[in-house]
């Protein structure tokens, strides 16, 4: 749907060998530069092989050649962009592309060292690099291709072939009204108002909001950097209030927001619920000002904000810096920005800074750091984290829909009961979507509006021709996932690694006092029985 | 046979879960200790658990309790000992216990650090902290029980019981016969003589001695690092020829050399092969003054010279100091000896310091740094180093015998045919050989003189009272080496990690020119055709 009019689809996947996690890896990101690919009907880039010479960094630039009809693709040398922050670099590639109107794909200096810890960047409506594409070290996958940029300039391209449009119309009408209706998705809602952030306060009441390295469920700082808390702090600070932007083009739920310094101007954008947490709670960290500076960085070296904050909750951990030091986390971003030897730790994530600063307790699964969920407190995303072929991630199946927020259907988020499927079917839907290139944030109005559901089916069915039932689309994501699983079986990755750190087994999570009760055999039945 | 008279038998054994490779490990030492554990009628030591209070150390001290007709076990606090180099800390723990007759187990800064690059050290003949079973960070498995060390003394002990004396005496004297009369381990013969560092030639002249991160396979130093270099130096430096001396009681090889200074003291005892190599050739180094002080560092730090000479030798790839560079290797050791983040990222090992410092040339199996024979010149060794559980271990299948030095036959280093049966048996005949207590090196004679072969049967069958022939011998290896392998699958290693790193596949290795051309099937079979 990347391309289309469907609302809230401009994601685009970027895919390789995880640096991370040894496996597979799909990461994806909101943007115009995906619209911009799929309008030039560009299905896929595959870029394969290596540059002869090490050190040399290119990029590629892709415009429409109205005259054969066809995208063309120069090359130009981009040595003169390496080595810096984001921030410096992306307005001198808009400005050697001043005549043309580009989106463009990155890779910043953490790419560039090679970093499990590295995101390919993406463009956001105003130019910023700062939509991320960011788990599981896709970045240095692309720098170590010598790839530095893909440059976009879609004008004259014929965009998306739809080949039912009345079918893709009645599906986009449906979605559309679904996801204008749902609290959390519609305008001035949850997301529009208060961004993914609206979920601290939330995780922080249900006791699963990980704190301090993953030793207490609760965070005592929470509200004071919670998405309310943003709103409220830019409202005070600007004089008004200010709603959330599109982070692309067609997106009706717009919940990206802007964090603004004291002086009004803009100081991130934009603070997502995953890195206020794991810049902030994760590392006892309670100031919006020190969690925006170091979102900031992160975007500008090129980091995952999720797996830097994890990292640094195990550096605190191994007593580098103490929990709550903002000023020393800055200082330890910097670092790993810049490659220095306590950088290169951090940066190469959470696992292998877990074992070379000889740490036991660490949050990670196949290497890669555990986003915000507590899987003691919350077991159905447990169970995804331990069992998707991604690592640790909250988007391969987000049981949190029914676990914490009431979204199809209520379950018990400390009870293990049933939770197995439930991964699996959440992982199973999720590949579709992420497949659809609808962003995931659709799912709270389809999974509880039926017609919001059909309309996602439809507007498929218009654009490819097919005629998809619900039973397909299920059938469909299972079928993505075989794949990926037997991707990771080649790498060595066997079901062993399937599994929840061995502390959350033993060590008890305040304030529930719950450990992570759920049976080997149920984490192998999510992939045995799929 | 380990504390009997039988030749060349005082070894120790020390096994765990490897924090380099996450399988299953087993290194092994010569040492007065082990004669004095067997002496008490104790077959093995279970360390169990951790500590409640992390950072505290003990100490245990078994003794023969007379009265009681058994072992008794005393614990001391360790505390005192910590954070010190073995070569301060040896001479104190030996003053602790100077009315006693003691030998001491122990681990260093390196097991304190929680190090994939550890060992655990034991006494030699001369009360130096100097034998080591070394791979895989067993060391660090010692220290995160708070354990530091173990102290035995075995006087009043009453000795191993030998089921059937004369037939042990048969065989005892005809392994005797075997090793004095071959030429690798007969007096003043070439172990006695030059040590086992008497292969640097050997291997550079076959082109398989792995030079600068294994880039080459002859190294233009090597005469100025060879056994016969540290024999004619110490000559000049003494002024009369040395011999070498034994590693523990009853050995008659004796093939542990020291290295003196200009000034005639000790630099340091002993510079085996692999450390030679290690620190020298991998390196790029031809000081042997230089890598004595590097093998006395490793020694008092408690680092495994092979996984640090293979590590420096990755850093060097990444340009964190220059080939050959030999004070920079040395500020290294120290950097990873005091456990600044430098020296933490190499302390972690060959693939997790490839893996922080972003380097794609990492002579490493699952995670463990290769020793010093090229897979791409010798192609049986690197079966070896693929398959056995240990991670990349010459000593777990030393097909050198017939592929270098003649021994056992005469095959072909560079072809890779048959080399998987012939890695199988060297494998399952190397368990026994390990789980006799005798030292590998009698492997020479054995294999080349049919009587020592019955000696080495006649020996067991004595002390044991069984009636095992040759075949038992070798089915009794292979069951040894399957159970290895349900530990490593139980653990999650996967047959996929029986590889050889890629460059070796790619990149042709001088002067041979050859890449390491032995198909993933034959690798297979080894333990598939177990």
């Amino acid at each position: 749907m990347t391309g289309t009019t469907a609302p809230t689809s401009a994601r685009i996947s970027v895919g390789g060998k995880s640096p991370l996690t040894g496996g597979i890896k799909e990461a994806n990101a909101g943007t115009s530069w995906a619209a911009d690919i799929a309008s030039m009907r560009i299905k896929a880039l595959v870029v394969e092989g290596m540059p002869e010479k090490k050190g040399e960094y290119w990029g590629i630039l892709i415009h429409w050649d109205s005259t054969a009809a066809q995208p063309k693709l120069e090359w130009f040398n981009a040595n003169e962009f390496t080595g810096q922050n984001l921030y410096e670099v992306y307005p001198k590639v808009y400005e050697k592309f001043a005549d043309r109107r580009v989106s463009i794909c990155g890779t910043g200096m953490a790419g560039e060292h090679g970093y499990g810890n590295s995101g390919v960047v993406f463009n956001d409506m105003s130019k910023r690099p700062s939509r991320y594409a960011g788990r599981g070290g896709l970045g240095a996958v692309m720098a170590s291709k010598g790839l530095k940029f893909i440059v976009l300039d879609d004008r004259g391209a014929p965009g998306v072939e739809i080949v039912d449009k009345p079918l893709f119309e009645v599906g986009r009408k449906k979605m559309i009204e679904a996801l204008r209706s749902h609290a959390i998705t519609k305008p001035k809602g949850a997301l529009n108002s208060f961004g993914t952030a609206v979920l601290i306060n939330i995780l922080n009441e249900a006791g699963g909001l990980p704190t301090r390295n993953f030793s207490s469920g609760r965070f005592e700082g929470a509200a004071k950097i919670a998405g309310e808390a943003i709103f409220e702090g830019n409202k005070a600070r600007l004089g008004e209030e200010l709603y959330n932007h599109p982070c692309s083009p067609g997106c009706i739920i717009q919940c990206s927001n802007t964090w603004h310094k004291a002086d009004k101007t803009e100081h991130t954008s934009c603070i997502e619920y995953e890195s206020d947490w794991a810049l902030g709670a994760n590392c006892g960290i309670d100031d919006l000002d020190i969690i925006a500076e170091l979102n900031q960085l992160c975007n500008g070296y090129g980091l995952d904000t999720i797996e830097t904050g994890v990292t640094i909750g195990v550096a605190m951990e191994a007593g580098v810096i103490p929990f709550g030091d903002g000023k020393g986390s800055i200082e330890l971003v910097h670092k790993i920005g810049k490659g220095e030897p306590i950088g290169r730790i951090l940066g190469s994530g959470t696992g292998s800074a877990g074992k070379v600063l000889g740490v036991t307790r660490v949050p990670a699964v196949k290497g890669q750091g555990m986003p915000a969920y507590e899987p003691r407190a919350v077991k159905g995303i447990g169970i995804t984290y331990a069992t998707t072929t991604m690592g640790a991630d909250h988007t391969a199946g987000y049981t949190i829909c029914p676990e914490i927020l009431g979204v199809s259907g209520k379950q018990d988020p400390l009870s293990p009961e049933g939770k197995a499927a439930l991964s699996r079917a959440f992982q199973a839907t999720t590949a579709f979507i992420d497949s659809s290139g609808h962003c995931l944030f659709i799912a709270f109005a389809i999974l509880d509006i039926a017609s919001g559901f059909e309309g996602m089916i439809e507007e498929a069915n218009g654009v490819l021709g097919t005629s998809w039932t619900a039973d397909d689309i299920v059938k469909y994501g299972a079928d993505v996932l075989k794949v990926e699983r037997k991707f990771n079986e080649a790498a060595g990755i066997s079901k062993e690694a399937d599994r929840i750190p061995e502390f959350m087994h033993i060590e008890p999570l305040p304030p529930h006092n719950n450990i992570f009760d759920v049976p080997d055999s149920a984490l192998d039945s999510v992939f045995g029985e799929l």
